[in-house]
């Protein structure tokens, strides 16, 4: 061993230390163990437990008790990382129930309609509105290169808007906005402040679209399957696949040294492991809390100070009977909140609802608080919270709903060494600076976490196509033998750094004359309604 | 000694520890011993030294050496706590040079123009555009309650743009559009798109004014006096006051433990102490690096994810001659950075550029390396970088400037336990939801910094006034015999917390009508010159 500025406690040497048992970090781990079970892998995790932004919760069901996922629980059959995980482990999916009628609260009415199919039933104004917004989203989301989106042409305009300017820019209707907003809270658990427009589009890019993000539409939508007893399994069974001593919990890392063939990391109990390699698989903002020495390069120091967690509650509610179900609804609600259910709350808790009946049949909902409505029912007690989230519930399905059997809600604000959930969002600035920074190695360390994917990033997928990404990484310089070209597609190693070309925003005159041609057409057009209309009479 | 999760190693009974020797904690260690020398207080210090954000260097210089603060060095007479101080520490202060011509390179052809006064020589359609822009914005941060901007009437508004977006709103000329870039630069090492309205109006407020920001007028401006000798020897005074076993250098703290009576600290390398108080002085993201038990309220875990810090570089060039003065220039310069000097630089590297005669009398410029262009530049190697500032130099003052004593850099991103510099800014949606937690205790735990700061945030001032304000918590809960009711002003136990009313902004059809007023003024205008101009013929 080398010197270090800790010389004194021992330390176990080992071939490669993973900083997180999260999905990203075991699936790094099986990875290493699958292409050479002769490495030496060691898992250090902070919380008691693996699973990372996945995590079971035992509840009072219909037919005496069940598990629920409390935390990420959708795949889809586009989401081709995880999927392949889930066979290797033996794991079974089956749909989100989709059958029935979905329910819109929208509009300063908070009025509750119901649609079928994937057209929301809003004013036909609202609806052009929204569909024109959308194709501009994905028009220009295709624009961005998901390699590194700083590369894109109008990166430095994109990343310099957050997205409540992009949608007061765009969109006209209340009705359209508010479903944005409730698109967003739940996506990323922010209000549209929060986000750059080019991290929402990159975002978008890596799931194939805008709507797939919060889209139960089998093959393109993030939200087709569930998995059979539960997401929170998969790391259990990885965790599982491992050795015992390999997997350390309850221990957070707080320092980590580069030495100059090796790297030391320190836990916060003073335990010490020296490694080749180090793979770090926890959130940014969580990764920003260890201490590197030598520092970080300014990069990618800069981008994990720039990628806040958002706020979100997810809630499971159990009943005797999917009575939703037997009234021809299928579960799903998207929602502005509706009319305020406190005093000092501005609205109610929601933003969205989808049936959450287990795989063994066991009725309930998922129903999640998130964005500012996260944090203005914080501060509600939880019997106030379930008396309002319950309100909504019957709001929306009947006075059924408010005889549930159970009901568990999980604040990821409250889980340590989480930051906040789903996932982190780029705040402006970031992207354009930092983003390429996300996946680059720092000498023996590597960077893993659905942050950094780019296929489906966020999500369960992401955590996987990084891990394998990290994995592949350190095999390639432990093990190159046994790594093919292909696995080192999407790497620091194969991916070429052009230089950005910057192009500006019309200038104020530019804008100028856009908006007295739209006034012109809009004077043209009111000209001709009124002699058609003289004509006529 | 209470029961906790690190219950071996043996641990120092304190009243008080506070985390952080820069200005702040070392000014709140100074308070509570003028107002109890029996407290018993400790200050952590991570790095190896005191100062936090100010720091001396010693160069060569035209008569031998001498040294130079290659961090926060400026006080103004409206800064009353940093003033106070000094009196206290018998540390005198002198004027910024400022007699003679400023110059100003601004705009696409990068002409230098010189100007004396306040008013930059630009085209009068960018004057124009500059003093409404400033108009503008002072009259907006008038209406933002520093005690708590997310009370502002449009604050859900105003935090949801970028300086970006509010640049491309309301300013129509690039001459005044790159004067606003530079001085957000220099102020925050952030570019317009990292930092919301509401907190740059917030911190205009603090500082009476977006101009003395950026101003060396007397009593108004920020950059009025320099202290002799250097400004990081306030630090250095106040350590020197304290009792050698009462500040330890080189102890970064990772876990923070809050038991029944008391708070446990941990440091990295195993040393415990046990506190009934403890203050936090560290910039916030540095502060989010800490372990929590229990964790921090969501909205002060947020708030510390949610303010990243600039990207700085400070330089001094020592001559033998202050030649500029001798030529009639007082030094001050405002750039764009002018043409670029490197194929892959886009533009030159520096922004600001100021007189940094010693006290001594030792010629010196302080030129900045700020936002992007520092992002830029710290991509080619040291001796690139200095001939590049060293042109840039020569741009402004001629070919002397080439031939410089010494030449010293200061990049802030590479300080350990740092960040960055020379601020942390708040981006977009944090003032709202989360600013009121920057200043609010969490049990026994209270938050200093200057970011936390009502009066000059960001500054020296700002500093000791939080460390004041902190200090003063502390003794309102274990000695309020020695405060008086006046010493609690401004912090969380005299501030009423009001509920905040919400102002949307002007919807689409407003926009559209105010559009066509002022295209109808436009042609009413154009009309009126047509007629005055055939009436003449």
């Amino acid at each position: 061993m080398e010197a270090s500025s800790f010389g004194d406690a021992h330390s176990l040497n080992v071939d490669v230390v993973i900083i997180g048992a999260g999905l990203s970090g075991l699936t790094a781990a099986h990875q290493l163990w699958k292409k050479d079970p002769s490495l030496h892998v060691i898992v250090l995790e902070a919380k008691g437990r693996v699973g990372g932004r996945t995590v079971g919760q035992t509840l009072q069901a219909a037919t005496g008790t069940d598990v629920w996922d409390m935390g990420g629980q959708w795949v889809s059959s586009c989401q081709p990382h995880v999927m392949g995980l889930l066979q290797d482990l033996d794991l079974a999916t089956y749909n989100q129930y989709t059958h029935g009628k979905k329910l819109v609260q929208i509009g300063e009415d908070a009025k509750i309609r119901s649609f079928t199919g994937d057209i929301p039933t809003l004013s036909w104004l609202a609806l052009i509105d929204l569909h024109f917004f959308i194709v501009k989203i994905e028009k220009m989301m295709l624009q961005v290169p998901i390699d590194d989106p700083g590369l894109c042409e109008y990166a430095v305009e994109w990343d310099s808007v957050t997205m409540a300017t992009v949608k007061e820019r765009y969109l006209w209707t209340t009705e359209a906005k508010e479903l944005v907003d409730a698109a967003l809270r739940v996506i990323f658990g922010s209000d549209p402040a929060h986000i750059s427009l080019l991290y929402l589009l990159t975002y978008a890019r890596a799931a194939g679209g805008f709507t797939p993000l919060i889209s139960d539409k089998p093959k393109v939508g993030g939200q087709e399957f569930k998995i059979k007893g539960g997401a929170f399994q998969i790391c259990d069974h990885l965790a599982a696949l491992m050795k015992k001593q390999q997997l350390h919990l309850g221990e957070p890392v707080c320092h980590v040294e580069q030495l100059k063939d090796s790297v030391l990391v320190r836990t916060i109990k003073g335990q010490q492991y020296v490694c080749k390699r180090l793979i770090i698989a926890v959130p940014p903002q969580q990764a920003a809390r260890i201490v590197y020495e030598p520092p970080l390069p300014a990069q990618t120091m800069h981008v994990l100070q720039r990628m806040p967690a958002g706020c979100i509650t997810k809630v499971i509610i159990t009943y005797q009977h999917a009575f939703w179900r037997e009234n021809g609804y299928c579960g799903a609600v998207v929602t502005n909140g509706g009319q305020s259910v406190h005093s000092d709350c501005q609205r109610g808790p929601l933003s969205v609802v989808y049936d959450a009946t287990s795989s063994g049949g066991n009725p309930a909902l998922v129903a999640f608080i998130a964005g500012e409505q996260q944090l203005e029912y914080n501060l509600k007690t939880a019997e106030e919270r379930k008396k309002a989230v319950l309100w909504s519930l019957s709001e929306f399905f009947g006075n059924l709903a408010l005889n549930c059997i159970d009901y568990a809600e999980k604040n990821w604000n409250e889980e340590t060494y989480n930051g906040g959930g789903p996932v982190s969002v780029g705040v402006p600035g970031m992207m354009t600076h930092f983003a390429a920074a996300l996946r680059k190695p720092f000498n023996r360390i590597h960077f893993a976490g659905t942050e950094s994917a780019t296929v489906w990033c966020g999500f369960l997928n992401g955590a996987v196509q990084s891990g394998y990404r990290a994995a592949n990484e350190v095999l390639y310089n432990l093990r190159p033998q046994v790594i093919a070209a292909r696995d080192l597609e999407g790497t620091t190693y194969t991916i070429k750094h052009a230089l950005r070309t910057v192009r500006g925003r019309p200038s104020a005159w530019q804008q100028m004359m856009q908006w007295t041609v739209r006034i012109g057409f809009a004077l043209a057009a009111l000209f001709c309604v009124r002699r058609l209309t003289n004509r006529s009479l």
